[in-house]
């Protein structure tokens, strides 16, 4: 899930570095202060908040006193239910399906069935697609993997808490709950990343919020993007030991391998979110007694960080983290879309407030001019 | 569909100008040229190719040979049938659903059974959704409005004859069929402009072809980019002779109204593809033996450019000439989707031979620093 770009070369800049609007939401590497959503800092959301409560801020412009919050809650836990004709699109899909793409169009089919008519609707159609996200993968999932149509209702008041509930087929321990809220947290804001900037292009013109997060998810199912935590998935579960972990890096560095879920194309020297994670992992590696993907997780850290002096960004002890938690791989980045869903529509809203569409230039590297020829003179 | 902005005066650049990468493809705006693909006047186009051959310019590079275009005709041909799968879901939205909903819903659901594995498919995944999207909006439109299920096959071997014969259940005419290539041609590419960029963003992060084409049908939704002949057919409608245009037009001028069809982002002093389109909405409007349209949109035309020297763009004239056709105002925006989702796709694997992630900067204006407070301590 970082923005690490590939090896290769290319001649194009991406717009890096290059600003492309403004926002109020988010500050990410500047000096002393990591990662802040709206001022506030990572750690000190993550330590103590809600995944609500940090919607509430990114949406809502600050933090919810209690009331606000209870009330913020009770209205989410309100909007689960799928419409049956979702329901029945969602039964359309097939197992080997990407993930990514149930979520992409359930996404785009929730937009024909609650449109939004206008933008005085947006908190509404914004609340109900945090709502009802987890709903949308765990339907699909279960019924193609187990073949039930699961209720999308539960006990848990928490978003987190309820994917894992519906997830399992059963309510979570505190802790799960807990690293779920701390996940979500992390994930939710991360300025002018790759599917946050074609939601905001796609709001640029006035498009409907369903056409934006549907857009983002699309944008964050590419490898480059969304895809790294599944991919250091991959990695650490290759290896049976520590020793065996710092073996293969070694060699896969020497083949000059892409090592997914290191470095950053915006952090410099870490990720303030890797710290936080981390912690979280090893406790339930703890909980579950794990003596090998924990233990193999921290050696790729040390390896890669001695080597190449690349550290972890936020998705590498992520991984780990949700296998523990009988997450399978395949649904982490649906994980990212339930989160970064509040930081893609924060962004529409600010967009909407001050807009201008988003259409840049080119540098023309085609022919000047082509002279047209008759089908049969064609050479 | 022009990129006109709207009245107010935005802090944000939009990118206006910036370079955001290369193209081969396109240049628009161009003094002496105006517009043209890989090199070939926008006028040459219209005049002599078919749609199918511009889309072979636009994804393989040149113009092709008699033999290459038969076999691209009867691949394109080949590719227009309707998954059942597909089919289940497009009967689930429902009869007011926004058109532009439904396809970027069907893209999407398109991407779960016929998943793009990897880029060495990308020529095969185009090349099918060149080929069914006229499928996707007329097998909705005519479940949804008529309770039919219609077969998506067709006598014609062109792309617009094809959809029109599937709207309206009976082959076009040779004029007609015509008129639609030369619209599908005129609409196909226009370099960077917003929903482009929002699919060449999604590509840079390595995402699947489908997740690129949705994202851009969902950016092209907006009214300021794709809805813009939309509209301009709702204002001539509400005229019912020249001088009520002229009369309306003026109070809305004087009012400081939204006038859409007109003017461009990047165009100065006229739009290449009017004249083009005007002459055969003209042709159209005298075969049906129209006396209120064309004279009105002839009659908008030259208050405009004598009151605030703004011009049509190439969707004023289209608005009469799809209306002629028999096509339902609100399938014009998706038609707009069937011609340019060849330059999207084009796009697209421009990006992927030459890719660097996009992923701009933000200035940031939000708080410096938050203090966080527990949650009955907030003010």
């Amino acid at each position: 899930m970082s923005d690490k770009e590939p090896g290769k070369k290319p001649n194009t800049a991406g717009l890096r570095g290059q600003v492309a609007g403004e926002t109020a939401l988010c500050t990410v590497g500047k000096t002393g202060a990591g990662l802040t959503y709206r001022g506030y800092d990572i750690t000190a959301l993550a330590d103590n908040a809600q995944f609500e409560e940090v919607a509430y801020l990114l949406l809502r412009g600050k933090l919810p006193k209690r009331q606000e919050l209870d009330d913020y809650k009770k209205k989410l836990s309100s909007l689960r239910a799928l419409p049956d004709a979702l329901k029945k699109v969602l039964e359309q899909i097939p197992k080997d399906a990407h993930p990514m793409d149930v979520m992409r169009t359930g996404c785009s089919m929730l937009g024909n069935l609650e449109t939004e008519a206008d933008f005085s609707e947006q908190d509404d159609k914004i609340d109900r697609m945090l709502a009802v996200f987890p709903s949308i993968i765990t339907y699909w999932y279960r019924f193609a993997h187990e073949g039930v149509r699961i209720e999308t209702d539960s006990d848990s008041d928490s978003i987190g808490g309820h994917f894992l509930e519906l997830l399992h087929g059963k309510k979570p321990n505190e802790l799960h709950e807990r690293v779920m809220n701390v996940s979500l947290i992390l994930y939710a804001e991360h300025e002018f990343n790759a599917s946050t900037f074609t939601a905001r292009v796609c709001a640029s013109t006035l498009s409907d919020i369903h056409s934006c997060v549907t857009g983002a998810i699309g944008t964050l199912r590419g490898p480059l993007h969304g895809g790294a935590n599944e991919a250091a998935m991959e990695l650490i579960q290759r290896f049976k030991t520590p020793d065996e972990a710092e073996k293969g890096l070694m060699g896969m560095l020497e083949r000059k391998e892409k090592i997914m879920g290191f470095g950053h194309a915006i952090y410099r020297e870490s990720d303030p979110r890797n710290a936080i994670i981390k912690q979280w992992a090893e406790k339930l590696s703890q909980e579950v007694g794990d003596t090998v993907l924990y233990p193999v997780s921290v050696r790729c850290e040390e390896v890669m960080w001695r080597e190449k002096k690349l550290f972890c960004n936020a998705d590498f002890f992520h991984a780990s983290a949700y296998h523990f938690m009988g997450i399978p791989t395949e649904l982490f980045t649906p994980i990212f879309v339930m989160s970064r869903v509040s930081g893609w529509t924060a962004h529409v809203k600010e967009q909407r407030a001050n807009n201008r569409i988003i259409r840049p230039s080119a540098d023309y590297t085609g022919p000047d001019h082509s002279e047209w020829l008759p089908i049969d003179q064609r050479p």
